[in-house]
């Protein structure tokens, strides 16, 4: 079955499932009630679910019969996910995201809606979102806790819940820092986004292979198409970070070159421009106020670096190293996932949003 | 034995592990050293131990032998407390702790020393605050994954883990709003301390009991003694805000006042002084910028009321059912462990810090 249709499939229960286990809390409390509520419909609000649904494919991928116990721990690590995405949030100062408010923005709104008056509404929202994000990565948690499989496979599953979350924060304490750094070169790049990017797309995938208990030789190659689909993730969206269309991706297209962002784009442009060339770009994003012809003055440094091309060569180097892990376990698995494996890539690899 | 020497006795192999379970990453990455390095002189930088003594204290109150398994597990819980510590103070705007840096300030010092340019300093330090505490949540469970006991006692432990957060995140949610209720009772500020400050404590003793595979008619009374111990410390804590001696506790004393925290303090105020004094008091704390003269009468309208009595009294039926439930249980466990439950009880209700 190929990735639409999967998603079709299982999206409305991966999204009820996501229902139940964030808003099962019960409380007399009213502001709890309306924290619960508001941060219900963020969690509801859209997303791709492409984390839950690899560990459900993974999962079915091995078995002979429909099995839904998955879908539950199939969450766990969107609960991650979206935590994440609360206190990035909160870190870039966002108000938007798919087009929504953010989860911190959401609270700053209720503050001004009900005339608190002690704290202001920006702080309150900001603690609201350190706490939300906080919550959201506890709930998580919950999915290995209560589930009809046992408890070694339970173990194991918060193990790579676990690392996951350690390997992100890894992969952004160092991007948090590279915008300090002048002489990065691509492979420093890679090494960042296979930690911020690929680990939580390559546990999804461990995930399912854990409670689908799927042998060692197996798990290898699994291994190896998570996080490489979660590196050419990372690299496409930093080319639509500066070359998408805005009205579909929702995201302006000169964020991260104001951030001084040490995207692909950026990281490809350094290393292949002149020397006055490169000393020239470096200035202009080195300057924490950058007007709107600094921003255009950087995108053609970059397309005189040619570095759409060459991120996109990039891409496509693990474009094929993810192929091949797909036809090594061609044999071993069951026909509609190694269709949804492949179209997934494809997906990611050419999407536009 | 009683709680100073069982303090001294096992803080330094507390600390040991906690250094050990935090600094055990490796990397190559010179940022993420750093990182690791100014964080792990957060962690050892004082802090009373209270928790992992409790875990040690339960677990040991039932063997019969030196059982050294225990420490790496009783460490969990600090990690969620530290965790939770680093989060507050980057809500609560803070400093200084324990007359240290606090963990977002650390991070401010260090881009400021290294002079770096495209953030500014305090949006970093709050970027690795978040960051940082996310990463101690995680650690946190590393105790329960990687230890001498079995998956089972494991599993068990991980979601006490689970429950201690999300109680205690309900208790700060239910406490960021408190600050806009005027009509609370002493009961409401019970239910929130439970939960706030209570929680931790409690599961504190509890994953001691369950690594020691205490039956369920001990466990009861053990929750009763830590939850107890848990509001004790916070009704302690909030007279020590403004009543206590600032050069032994380290915090100024108007701090709950300007924020105006719904206290013990404050609650009984409302609660007791007659209308035109309530009406006033009320008056005073709504105003978001507070004079010294305002502070000074605040205090004057709590003392009015009567309030540190009042508090002592609260706090005292909460000692009297602890030393109920440590009189049931004193058949059942080791004499030195009992003595160190008492003498902790009794500390923690005299402190002046």
């Amino acid at each position: 079955m190929n990735f639409p249709d999967y998603a079709k499939k299982y999206i409305s229960k991966i999204n009820s499932e996501i229902k139940l286990i964030w808003s099962c809390k019960k409380t007399n409390n009213s502001f709890l009630k309306d924290f619960y509520a508001e941060s219900t419909e963020y969690f509801l609000a859209g997303g791709k679910r492409i984390r839950p649904l690899l560990t459900i494919a993974t999962f079915n991928a091995f078995t002979s019969e429909l099995d839904e116990r998955i879908i539950r721990p199939s969450v766990g690590i969107e609960f991650i996910h979206n935590a994440s995405l609360i206190h990035d949030d909160i870190i870039d100062k966002d108000e938007l995201r798919r087009g929504k408010p953010t989860f911190h923005t959401r609270f700053f709104n209720y503050h001004n809606k009900y005339n608190l008056k002690k704290m202001n509404a920006s702080d309150f929202g900001i603690s609201i979102g350190i706490i939300g994000g906080d919550v959201a990565f506890f709930t998580g948690l919950e999915v290995y806790l209560i589930n009809d499989f046992g408890r070694n496979l339970n173990l194991n599953a918060i193990n790579l819940y676990k690392t996951a979350f350690l390997e992100i924060a890894d992969g952004v304490l160092i991007e948090t820092d590279m915008v300090n750094q002048k002489n990065l070169i691509i492979s420093d790049y890679i090494d960042m986004i296979a930690l911020k990017t690929g680990a939580l797309i390559e546990k999804s995938v461990l995930i399912g292979a854990n409670y689908a208990k799927v042998d060692q030789k197996l798990y290898k190659a699994l291994s190896t198409y998570g996080k490489n689909l979660g590196i050419i993730f990372q690299i496409i969206d930093d080319i639509l970070g500066t070359y998408g269309d805005e009205k579909i991706t929702g995201k302006p297209t000169d964020g991260d070159i104001r951030e001084g962002k040490r995207t692909c784009l950026l990281i490809f442009a350094l290393e292949n421009l002149d020397i006055p060339k490169r000393k020239k770009l470096l200035e202009l994003i080195e300057n924490p106020e950058m007007t709107h012809e600094d921003v255009k003055d950087v995108k053609e440094l970059f397309n005189d670096a040619n570095v759409i091309d060459l991120c996109n060569n990039l891409a496509n180097s693990y474009y094929q190293e993810a192929k091949e892990s797909l036809d090594y376990l061609h044999t071993e698995i069951n026909e509609s996932e190694a269709e949804f494996f492949n179209t997934l890539l494809d997906f990611v690899s050419k999407r536009k949003y």
